[in-house]
């Protein structure tokens, strides 16, 4: 027994997270001119991108995270299931962010939902990687020098968006450039998160 | 062989049934002013969070005994999917208590059938205790000991709804109040149960 | 690697199936008698119960039969994939079985489409029995000579349902009664297919 | 730790996009005549076997490839999570091409969005194969010199969508034909693709 089914619960929500999303895009019925109309649901297409890009970097940022964990105890489950229950409310303000976005001024309070849970999936990730920080027996040896590091590069992530936020009263496309710009970011990092999955392999050349 | 397929399957409903709940969070269409829109919806809020959180703290729980079992048999087997079969169910009740909770007299059975479905998701996991302490070959044999407190302790968990149930024919606010408290009480727990996941660890420092 | 993966597909389909079935309980908006509007929806509950049990029920047979595998193939993954179809699109005829229990004649063609979709589930598994059957190579060699039982079980329960379709023509709630009743023989059973989980345990007292 | 986790969440992305194409086949409520009703929805049955057949066949080409696989990385996480948005995706284009076949002229753009959407996946599968061709460091010796081959029969797989995007523009039915076409062929091949799952066994008769 180790930190086995806990990663089962993880990689469970991310994949229905990920996948549910398909649900919110629209199926206009009986439509006179359905490539016009497919066109014209052009915002769910981007929102269901910058999610699924999102949750997917996430997701490969979270196992580097737990691939240096050999240990899990309650208090650390409660904080990852604080951090699963923002990453599976994704759905819901990306449908919202999607559905308003060319609705006028009502887009300003979805895009404003959406970079907040954005940032609340950011935050509370950035709380696990504090708790593993604070409590270096969970953590094997060699990655423990790299979790600090690791907790303020969570906490930034998730802090810029607070820009987006401030964005979205203003001009919710700005708003969602920032939130995409966040996953863009992190996709094209090299950084060396402790217990990367390149490092994983246990099977020399 | 041993019981890792069985952790699947229940990680595999745990991991589906807190993330179905976003599915029923209403998407208000061409609301005017949608930040209101937002603000009223508050019940569908706090039913998600209050079922994410016991349908979570049980995961906790669930797998704390789990973790200690090291044989499963058909008897076994099909006391779990009872457990399931309430948990998989948990979004219909929290849909239905959400959408009635201000909705004057109509909040009270839905009131009812949310701290019902908890109950028995409750009791029927007692009855899987209950299953491996009449059943020790089942369990690893350090554990054994400890399995007649954790059945009272799951009972007793299960039985506290009772007065949920009850307090819903009243006042429902009060009947959800209890609700939370169960999952917060056990979210608070410090409780060694048998085979908690903090000694799971294989590996010695 | 072995045939893992293979399981952690089929728990996975086997898991959203189970829990799919809840987004067909129906949420009556603004009823004005809600415990009425409840309690006549009885049917949905009773066909959410008899499908939870038959999948659940399916499962661990699946379960004993795939704990004698010890190796897989293409043809033998592409008759399991056919066996996932029809655990997969069951929540669809239940959904329709329980919309129309109450609608008169056209409770027939419903009670029809849901016992042939449990007897497509139950024929396919059979061809999956089958197929180790007639490739022992694939089966670890104590359980071999356990598998034609297995086979003629799986039939025959799949064969079953024959009755529940031409009952369903003439009184739909017979058949039902049919389609609940397989689930209970199976659940209620004791026999010792190949693998059981029982014996799965490789850790001795 | 190896890519086992990788698995997980693929594994899980994939029962998932399986299972929730059930929530898009219609539940007519209250028809008259039930079983013509069910007839006329004839094209999603036959949207839902392709699609069904077509993710479970890339399912098993997946498996293959990946068995092969002995370490993993960053750059290579992405690519996988773009083919996982694909094939999370294609519940929407099979609700899609289902509910306009018989819609006359507007077939034609749900076909071609239809086999698009295919084309992205067998695509994406490709550029998998491709990064571990490149990277022959992340795979197991034995298996490096299948590779090219992979890639070259993904990469086709992929491109034989292109006609049935042109098809979709003059015959809707041909274009799913095509469609089809695809799942049946790989379905029946028996190539032996680098670490298929039939040489997976590590235990010797």
């Amino acid at each position: 027994m180790g930190p086995g089914r806990l990663h089962a619960l993880i990689d469970g929500v991310f994949a229905i997270a990920l996948t549910l999303l398909v649900l919110d895009l629209p199926r206009p019925a009986h439509a006179r001119d359905l490539t016009r109309e497919l066109l014209h649901q052009w915002p769910s297409y981007v929102a269901y991108l910058v999610t699924f890009a999102t949750i997917g970097v996430l997701w490969i940022e979270h196992h580097g995270m737990m691939s240096a964990v050999r240990r899990i105890n309650r208090r650390f489950l409660e904080r990852t299931l604080l951090f699963l229950l923002f990453v599976s409310i994704m759905p819901w303000p990306t449908a919202l962010a999607a559905g308003y976005a060319t609705q006028g001024a009502e887009a300003r309070p979805a895009a404003v939902l959406y970079a907040l849970t954005m940032m609340a999936m950011g935050l509370s990730f950035a709380w696990c990687w504090r708790y593993l920080t604070d409590h270096p027996d969970l953590v094997v040896p060699a990655a423990r020098a790299a979790f600090p590091t690791g907790t303020r590069r969570a906490a930034l992530g998730g802090l810029v968006y607070l820009v987006a936020i401030l964005l979205a009263l203003v001009s919710p496309p700005a708003s969602f450039a920032v939130d995409a710009a966040v996953a863009v970011y992190f996709a094209a990092s090299r950084s060396e998160v402790p217990g990367l999955v390149d490092r994983a392999s246990s099977d020399p050349d």
